[in-house]
């Protein structure tokens, strides 16, 4: 009988440690994952403003082509950049055992700055063409974006609404979350084709060759090799984002009570 | 006794029913969202078609920009529509109760037809280029472009390899099928970019306003009207069937053993 005992407890102990080597491991290419995004994003923000400063000339508040610039690196910290890094606080195991409320809290305010700085990326852009008479709102681009930034604002209002205002109904909050996290993952989508679709409209109204006397884009000129290389950044960024979100794995065990995890500010679960 | 056994029976009788309702509300919702998919896809292809035939001269194969213009009717054609429908076969619910074999060969014909109307895109710009002494990519766009068709290159042959050949080690395919599932969604969101990018620079080509007689892109005239709204259509195309793919509940249920679940051509599973 102490034989299959002692069997019995070499068993269990080796079933606790594959299962804790299969979290570790799963942990781990989280970090991986985390990693890559965190250097990505730096890289995207660091080649934005570097082709802006160094190429476009830099930057000022005047209703120039200076003023234009704010607009690419505003939208592409914010909207790409922050935006990415706000989704992907909740996956971060570090902060599973803690209260989930400071993390709520730190998602709305990155979330917050992204906003403001997408905000500010339009007013930008929208400055710059009422000085120089452009009309807004023609393109491709613009349609997509303006529709990008409006999704997250609604989205943002929402998520104030329902996750930390402590007098929506609990019904409310269990409809949002699924609707909140898919809408999420659509917004930064739609903010990567924004991006693309901006920076490849940017390079072709700039590298016109002979016409405003630059090297012409067809030429790859240093520029160019800049810009379009920051375009394959933010979308391998935006993939390690959507990589990290869909993984089920990766995500925030919420306490066994359904209604604990979809608690308000002042009803906060641990 | 028999009070208890009546209401057992009543209990279970509602259970069953609860069960089956959820599960209809399920089936329901998902037919819902693949007719969307399918009025999205024909608008696309009838919008591009209408486009490009209307407003761009129609088509040729004879290195002008009417050869160009297959370009854009191939590439949402394939890389988007056909793509989509064959990414979402397997969802359909009136399919799981059969073979899955013709549906794993109809997958991958409609993945192959895609993939052939890819080629073909590329190969009317690339021709168009040559002939008009254009460089090749160089865009933004047609770097993101070029990484989309080699990545679904790359899927469909490791697909084949990996899911219809009867040789494969079944270890392959095990770990092949998350990746393959993962690199499925990332090329839809790449084809997606690469068509809002590939329109928006079009309509900034086609449309330069006194330069080249026509209407400027910025008057917004009905050939802008109908590109931009490709695009919209495009985009949301894309979501709807990324919706589909990220649905945990409309995945087709695998059989029990796992090994029957990633059957090769020869040994395929019911």
């Amino acid at each position: 009988m102490w034989l299959l005992d002692v069997l019995h407890t070499i068993f269990s102990l080796y079933s606790k440690l594959a299962d804790c080597s299969t979290r570790m491991r799963s942990i781990v290419s989280f970090y991986f994952c985390y990693l890559l995004c965190l250097c990505l994003g730096i890289a995207c923000v660091v080649f934005v403003s570097i082709w802006n400063s160094q190429w476009r000339g830099g930057f000022a508040w005047d209703g120039s082509a200076l003023q234009f610039n704010w607009h690419p690196v505003l939208m592409v910290t914010g909207l790409v950049v922050l935006y990415g890094n706000g989704a992907v606080l909740y996956r971060i195991p570090l902060t599973w055992g803690q209260n989930k409320l400071p993390w709520k809290l730190l998602h709305a305010g990155v979330m917050l700055l992204a906003l403001l700085c997408s905000i500010l990326g339009l007013c930008a852009v929208f400055d710059f063409h009422h000085t120089n008479s452009t009309p807004n709102l023609y393109s491709l681009h613009s349609w997509i974006g303006i529709c990008t930034t409006a999704l997250f604002t609604t989205q943002w209002v929402m998520g104030l609404a329902g996750f930390l205002l402590p007098c929506s109904p609990m019904s409310f909050r269990k409809l949002l979350k699924p609707a909140h996290v898919w809408m999420g993952g659509c917004i930064l989508i739609l903010s990567i084709v924004s991006c693309i679709s901006g920076i490849n409209e940017k390079l072709f109204f700039a590298l016109k060759g002979t016409t405003n006397g630059t090297v012409p884009y067809g030429n790859l000129p240093p520029e160019a090799l800049v810009a379009n290389s920051l375009g394959v950044l933010i979308v391998a960024f935006g993939l390690v984002v959507l990589k990290i979100l869909s993984n089920q794995k990766w995500q925030r065990p919420e306490p066994r009570s359904e209604d604990l995890g979809y608690s308000p500010l002042l009803q906060d679960d641990s």
